[in-house]
């Protein structure tokens, strides 16, 4: 299963609900882009490649739903949808991303409407796809990096339920286990919504791979104490300089991991840079409602006082200077990321 | 109210029941070492000043249930207690320290096993009462470090709650805020028992001092954005070359303050000084149950698969290379903090 479906008879998407994992597995049907960008703004739906997907359905849907017979009907309709689901969530670039290829596969069509309709529910479908493919593909890129025996640190959830299926970060470390490396994964519990406690362990449970969930806070000492052979986490948006922004915690993380000489390897696909900006400082962090990090009961009881008032930013950027590789579906990038990567895609355009 | 209260009419100890803050303020009564030591371990009453009061009137109540008219029996029972009220919880030293006082106070002593006792219940109030004198001390020096604007980041608590009255860290800020300066105070969660959002918030809205909670993951992130001007957390144990070990999540937070050239100091009054222990890697880490880090509910859900097991180390060492200051009931000592600590003992031994 899917953590995105397209359902084919009901023309509609499917979605794994992910606020309520792991106590209970949930699908959700959406019939329309509204649905799915509050979708993604609540988060049944999380991490910089599922929103991006999904955000495509959200596309197709729009275009399903317009009743006129003219394409430029559907390509207005395309516009207003894109900026509503653009506007969910500011920090992934993936939806920028996957609003850009729906939109510049209707504008470059000619035919009927209903073809248009057409195309783009496979262009939607063909996104998801994509997705699954890069991942497994920077899995085995990454999957070489790790030794066997080793103990890795992993912030949030990259697995199959942040992406279409397989995932990023938590795709390497499940490819290198189904390599047969012997792993064990401390999972960094990502406050303030408990990412790491509730979706990376429950997936780590389903791929039989060992764990031990840790609070952000304590990431550090393990490292000090030699616990820690190598960090991975995945990437909202990575900017020209190699710059990450990825879930709040990732840039004290590797400020640990860089203290204590722990390669920290960042896994996201090409789709998630952002080469327009220069560097992280300028990538819009999204601060979200306080009762995220303040609705929580420690042992049955209330933690916080009532009156009590809170911070929320969703995201942090992580400086290049402090990541040992980005691991893409083209290969792994060494720093300096900007020449490095450029080199790279370079010489796969050439292949 | 003090956090630790002796009742001569019960010849009892009452203490804040810290469990159940914020929600409910109950006072529990003691009346013997082994229900102090049970509060200690089960963090009824925690951090190193106030654990270290609590133990000795846990020695004073050892010495008070002892039947036989000869001190000696007393002075064999008071060896029973330290040994039982010292291993409650290893890694603060000021459980150790008020041991020690306490058996000095009973070793010099010649007379009846009565006076023995009176002695030793004074000596536990005297161990009391300066530890708010100590903290008051500390709080004035510590003020003059704090400007007027400052937004202040505070990890874990150092309150009246941590100590027998006025706080360490907190007692700084609280100083700061009597003398009129206008400071705003980010409150670190501090997982896994979350200190910060039910301990410090609750005692920051008793003196009246605006706060917003954060999780720990996102003070480098504030940082980054200039939010915090200065970093204040206490300390369970300093060793002899200025290694701090503290609250885990100190080190990454002192990390993220380096990084970001905040200055960040430590609180603690100089009983919490080791200086037998060379440098931090040598103190003794306490790792805790568990469900510590796993029994939470997030908004109304529980966040952690049912089998899901944790690593939950209760302090982590900061090396002294990222401490700004330590501030002392003698000063505020700058680095090199071997050479300038003994530098200021001696000054205070000569005057």
């Amino acid at each position: 299963m899917r953590t995105i479906t397209w359902d084919d008879e009901k023309q509609a998407l499917q979605m794994i609900d992910q606020r309520l994992l792991p106590g209970v597995f949930r699908i959700n049907t959406y019939e329309n882009p509204e649905e799915i960008a509050e979708a993604i703004r609540s988060m049944v739906v999380r991490g910089a490649p599922a929103i991006g997907a999904a955000a495509a359905f959200g596309m197709a849907l729009a275009a399903l739903q317009c009743e006129s017979s003219s394409t430029d009907a559907i390509i207005n309709t395309l516009e207003d949808a894109a900026k509503l689901l653009k506007e969910a969530r500011p920090t992934a670039v993936n939806l920028t991303w996957a609003m850009n290829r729906m939109q510049t596969a209707a504008a470059g069509f000619s035919g009927s409407s209903q073809d248009l309709q057409t195309i783009l529910v496979k262009k939607a479908k063909e996104i998801a796809d994509d997705d699954v493919m890069i991942n497994k593909r920077m899995a085995t890129f990454g999957a070489a990096l790790i030794e066997d025996g080793d103990q890795i640190l992993h912030h949030c959830n990259t697995g199959a339920l942040a992406t279409v299926d397989w995932g990023t970060a938590l795709g390497v470390i499940r490819m290198a286990h189904e390599q047969g490396k012997k792993i064990h994964v401390l999972v960094d519990e990502t406050r303030p919504r408990l990412q790491g406690m509730r979706l990376t362990a429950w997936e780590l449970e389903q791929y039989n791979i060992p764990y031990d969930i840790i609070t952000d806070n304590s990431a550090g000492y393990l490292m000090r104490r030699g616990m820690v052979q190598k960090v991975f986490f995945g990437a909202d948006r990575v900017v020209a300089n190699g710059d990450v922004a990825n879930k709040i915690g990732t840039y004290m993380l590797s400020l640990a991991a860089y203290d204590n000489g722990v390669p920290t390897y960042c896994v996201a696909p090409t789709s998630t840079i952002d080469f327009q900006l220069e560097r992280g400082d300028l990538i819009p962090i999204e601060e979200r409602d306080d009762q995220e990090v303040l609705d929580v009961k420690l042992m049955g009881q209330a933690a916080a006082p009532k009156q009590a008032s809170a911070r929320n930013f969703a995201f942090d950027i992580t400086p290049h200077r402090l990541i040992s590789g980005w691991v893409t579906e083209l290969g792994v990038v060494r720093p300096p990321f900007k020449e490095n990567m450029h080199a790279l895609m370079e010489s796969q355009r050439v292949a």
